[in-house]
C-alpha cells in the first residue's frame, strides 16, 4: 500500500514523480506525452480555478469560449506566433474513419475524408479569437474587449513531466482588446499582478514580477511580464505570463476600429495565462520526503480527525465527539473529514494524510477521552501539540492560517538564501552549479551574451525584476558594461 | 442596432438561429461546424454547470480530467462503441508544422512527423477511461469509482446549429465503475433523476423520464435513459442520457476485480452526459418574437434598473434610490444591474434587456420620484405594474419566484396540449405533420416497425416513459399486440 518515496537528497526529479503519482494528483495515460489529472489532484486545481476566477471577474473579465481547432489559414496568419508554435502542433487531417478492410474488427483513416483545409488544435488562442473580434470591434465603443477562456491545449513536446510539461495541458488563457497603448500594457501588469497575488497569497509561492528578455518572450509579443519561482532544487519556475501583443495580432487579422475623432486605427491587444504547471509549483515549493504539503487555502481537505481506538465502544464515544466537532469546523467554513474506517490502522491513515499533505490532522485516542483532549499535528512542520477539546476551533482556525503563512515564509526565506549577487562570471558558473538559485548579476544587454551563458551554463534569464535597482556595473560575461542586473537561473 | 427577430410563426428555425446571435449567445466561427460561445452564452453555460456539479458532488462524483485524444487502437477495442461513431471522428495524424517551401511565409504539414499511430479527438471517453481504470481496479475495495469530466468533445457532423448540434460542444461526462449490475443499474436511473430535476427545477423545461429502444441506444450500452423535453415548435429534443453498459467497456479493456469472495469478475459500467445542447432547448422552450426568456435561477443578471430622466438632477436623484435598492437586493443575493449609460435612450435598454431576456426589468422615472415608486416589468408575460418603492424588494423575490413556477408551467400545459393518444396510423401521421408534439402510441416493440414510421413519418420513439401505464393494445403501425404506448416525435 505504502511505498516508500525517493528522498529529494537522493534524487530530486524521481521524488517530484513518484510524489505526483503516490498522492493520487496525476498518472501518465496511454496518449504519449498526456497526462490523467486524478480526482485529489483535480480537486486542487479546481479551487486554484474558482480562485483566479474570482479575482478575474474582480478585474472585469468575462468567460468566453472559443473552438479547439484553428484552420492553418488562421494559424499562420500572425508569422511570429505561427512560427514560434508550429513545431509543437498536433494537427488533424481528416474527419472519418472507416472498418479497415486488411483487419477485420479495427478501423482506419477514411481516405475520402481529408479536410480540404489541415486543423491546427490550438497550442493558444490569438489566432483563433482575433479572428473573431475583427467581427466584434468596429468602434472605439466595442472596447474594451476583457475574456478569459478555461481551457485545454496541446503541445506536442518531446520530453514531458506530469504538470510541468505535457502534450494537453488545462490553462486559462485572457484576451483582451484594447484602444490605446497605454490601457493595454496596463491591463498586461495589472493581470500580471494579479498572478503573483494569487501564486503569493493562496499558493504561498512567494514571486519575483519582471520582464522576459527578447529572445525568451512569447511568440508574437512586445513584452512578455512573468512571475518566477524558485524550486526546493534550486531551479526557477515560470509560474505565469502576461503579454502585451501591440498591434500584431489586430495587423495579422486586420481588426481596426473608428476612434473617438473618426480615425480608423489598429486594436491593441494583450493575453495571459496560467496553467496546470502551477500544480508542479505548488509541489516542488511546499512538499517534503513523506509526500505532499499544502497551503490550507487549497487544500480540498484542510483538517482530517482519526479516531484512535479499541473496540466498538471507544469508537462510538470518539465518534459522537468527532461529529460535533465536525460541525463546528464546518460552520466556520473548514473542509474536514473525519475518517473511522475501520479497514485501516491509524498509522496507515496517518501516513496516507501525510502523503496527501492534509495541512492538520487530529487524533482522538483513550487518553484523549479521559482528559478531554485532542492531538493535533501540523503537516507543514511536523509538530504534534496535545489541546483540550474545548476550544480546539479557534486553535484549528488560527494553525491554518499560521500554516499558510509560514509556508510562504518557508519559501521566502529559501529564496532569499538562494539568491546571489555575482560579479565575476566564474562565481556565476560556481553558484549556478553548487548552490544554485537565482543569480543576480550585471548583463550587456545582448541576445549574444544570453546565449552563450546558456551554452555554458544551462542558466537562462528568467526576468528583468521590475522592481530593479538601477545601478552602473559590468557585464559578468563580456565586461561591458551595464545599469542593472538580472537574474539567471536554470530553470524548468 | 436592435434588428428585429424573424417571428416564430413565420419561421421557427430562424427565429432560433436570429436569437442566438442576437442575444449574444453564441456565433458561428471561422471553423467548420464550430462555434463561439460569448460571453452572455457563457455566463448561462457557467450558471447550469455550477447547479450540476454541485448536484454530482452531492451524489457522491467527484471530477478528473482524462486525455483530449484516444489512440486508435485504443478507440476501436469496444467494438460498438467504436462503429457508432467512427464516421464522426476527428483525427490527428501530424504533430508538426514546417515553412512551406513553395509558399513563403506559409506553414504546411511536416510530412516526416507523421504519428505511429493516429489519435482520434474524443467524441466520447469511454475507451480513455476504461483504459485507465484498467491501472486503477484490483480488488472490491476499488469501487465503486463514480467520476465526472467536465470536458470538449469533438463530432464531425455534417449539419450543425448553434447548440444544438456543433462539431464540438462542451459537456459533462459521468463514467462509474461498479461490483454488482443492480449498482450500476441503480446510478444509471439516480443520474437520469438528477439530470431530470435539474432540468425541470432549475431550466424550468418539464421533461418525460424514459428509456430508449435498442436502435436509440448509446452505442456499447445496454440500456439508454433519458429525459425528452417538447420544444415550442413541437419538436423533442433530447436533453440528457445516462447509460448502463454492462460489462462490455471492463471486458474491451480487461477491467477484472476480485470480489468479496474471492472470484475475478468483470466491472459494470455507466456513462452520463448533458451538454451546451441544454442551451438550446433553454432557448427554444421559453423565449418569445422579442427575445431571450430566462428562468431566473439560471439568469445571469436576474433584475436590471433604468433610470427614466431629463437633466443631470433628476438621475441624480434616480441613482440615489437606485444604488440602494442595489444593495438591498445584493443582500438577498439577486443579481442586479443598474444601467445608467447616458449614451443608450431608455427605450433602447428596454429593447436590448428584453432580447437578453432579464427576468425582472425595474424603470424609474420623474413620476416615480414623486410619488415614491417603480414601474416593474416581468420579462415572461411582459406585464407591467408600478410598485410603491418601499417594499418593493419583497416583491422582487416573489416575482423571481412566480416567474421560475410560470415558466415551467406554462411548458407544461403546452406539453399536455402536444402530446395526444392516437389508436389509427392515420391519426398517428396527421397528429404528426399537423397538430405536432409527442404522440402516444401503442408499439409491437420491433426494429422493423419503428424503421418503417420513421421512414414514413419522420417520427422516432422518443422513449418509452419509465412511469408507464401497462395497457393492452394493438400497435398503430403493424396491428400487432402491444402491453403499452410509447412517445414518438419528431425531434432535435
Amino acid at each position: 500500500m505504502e511505498k516508500k518515496i525517493t528522498p529529494r537528497s537522493e534524487d530530486y526529479s524521481k521524488w517530484y514523480n513518484e510524489l505526483v503519482v503516490q498522492a493520487d494528483l496525476a498518472e501518465n495515460s496511454a496518449v504519449r506525452g498526456c497526462m490523467v489529472i486524478k480526482p485529489y489532484g483535480y480537486a486542487i486545481w479546481e479551487k486554484m480555478q474558482a480562485q483566479l476566477d474570482k479575482m478575474f471577474k474582480a478585474t472585469g473579465h468575462q468567460n468566453a469560449y472559443f473552438p479547439l481547432f484553428v484552420p492553418k489559414s488562421l494559424f499562420e496568419a500572425e508569422e511570429k506566433n505561427a512560427e514560434g508554435f508550429a513545431k509543437e502542433c498536433a494537427v488533424v487531417t481528416h474527419y472519418r474513419l472507416q472498418s479497415d478492410p486488411d483487419n477485420p474488427g479495427k478501423l482506419r483513416v477514411d481516405p475520402n475524408a481529408k479536410l480540404e483545409e489541415e486543423l491546427v488544435v490550438r497550442p493558444t488562442s490569438e489566432a483563433i479569437i482575433w479572428s473573431t473580434y475583427k467581427g466584434w470591434i468596429q468602434s472605439y465603443r466595442d472596447l474594451p474587449i476583457l475574456i478569459n477562456q478555461w481551457a485545454n491545449v496541446v503541445r506536442w513536446e518531446m520530453r514531458t513531466r506530469l504538470f510541468l510539461r505535457t502534450a494537453e495541458f488545462l490553462w486559462q488563457e485572457g484576451h483582451t482588446a484594447h484602444e490605446s497603448k497605454a490601457e493595454a500594457i496596463e491591463e498586461t501588469i495589472q493581470m500580471t499582478n494579479v498572478y503573483a497575488n494569487f501564486v503569493e497569497n493562496f499558493m504561498a509561492i512567494p514571486v519575483i514580477k519582471g520582464k522576459k528578455t527578447p529572445s525568451e518572450r512569447f511568440a508574437g509579443a512586445e513584452e512578455t511580464y512573468c512571475i518566477e519561482a524558485l524550486m526546493q532544487d534550486g531551479k526557477a519556475l515560470q509560474a505565469g505570463t502576461s503579454h502585451f501583443l501591440g498591434q500584431n495580432f489586430a495587423k495579422a487579422f486586420d481588426v481596426k476600429f473608428t476612434t473617438k475623432e473618426g480615425k480608423q486605427e489598429y486594436v491593441w491587444a494583450t493575453s495571459w495565462g496560467v496553467s496546470t504547471r502551477l500544480m508542479g509549483a505548488l509541489v516542488m515549493t511546499h512538499s517534503d520526503d513523506f509526500g505532499l504539503v499544502l497551503p490550507p487555502k487549497l487544500a480540498p481537505i484542510q483538517v482530517v480527525i482519526v479516531p484512535i481506538y479499541k473496540g466498538t465502544e471507544q469508537l462510538e464515544q470518539i465518534d459522537k465527539i468527532a461529529l460535533l466537532l465536525v460541525e463546528d469546523l464546518v460552520k466556520k467554513g473548514i473542509s474536514v473529514k473525519y475518517d473511522n474506517r475501520d479497514t485501516m490502522r491509524p498509522g496507515a491513515k496517518f501516513a496516507q494524510y501525510e502523503l496527501q499533505g492534509i495541512p492538520i490532522r487530529l487524533a482522538i485516542g483513550p487518553k484523549d477521552l479521559n482528559e478531554s483532549t485532542v492531538e493535533l499535528a501540523r503537516r507543514d512542520t511536523l509538530e504534534k501539540n496535545i489541546y483540550p477539546i474545548k476550544g480546539i476551533e479557534e486553535v484549528i482556525v488560527s494553525t491554518l492560517e499560521n500554516i499558510q503563512f509560514n509556508l510562504f515564509q518557508r519559501s521566502l526565506d529559501f529564496r532569499a538564501k538562494h539568491t546571489t549577487k555575482v560579479d565575476t562570471f566564474e562565481e556565476f558558473k560556481s553558484t549556478i552549479e553548487e548552490k544554485t538559485g537565482f543569480v543576480s548579476a550585471h548583463w550587456d544587454g545582448t541576445e549574444e551574451t544570453e546565449a552563450e551563458i546558456k551554452a555554458l551554463t544551462k542558466a537562462t534569464i528568467r526576468c528583468i525584476p521590475l522592481e530593479n535597482q538601477q545601478e552602473p556595473g559590468f557585464c559578468v560575461f563580456s565586461g561591458k558594461p551595464s545599469n542593472q542586473r538580472v537574474l539567471f537561473a536554470k530553470a524548468y
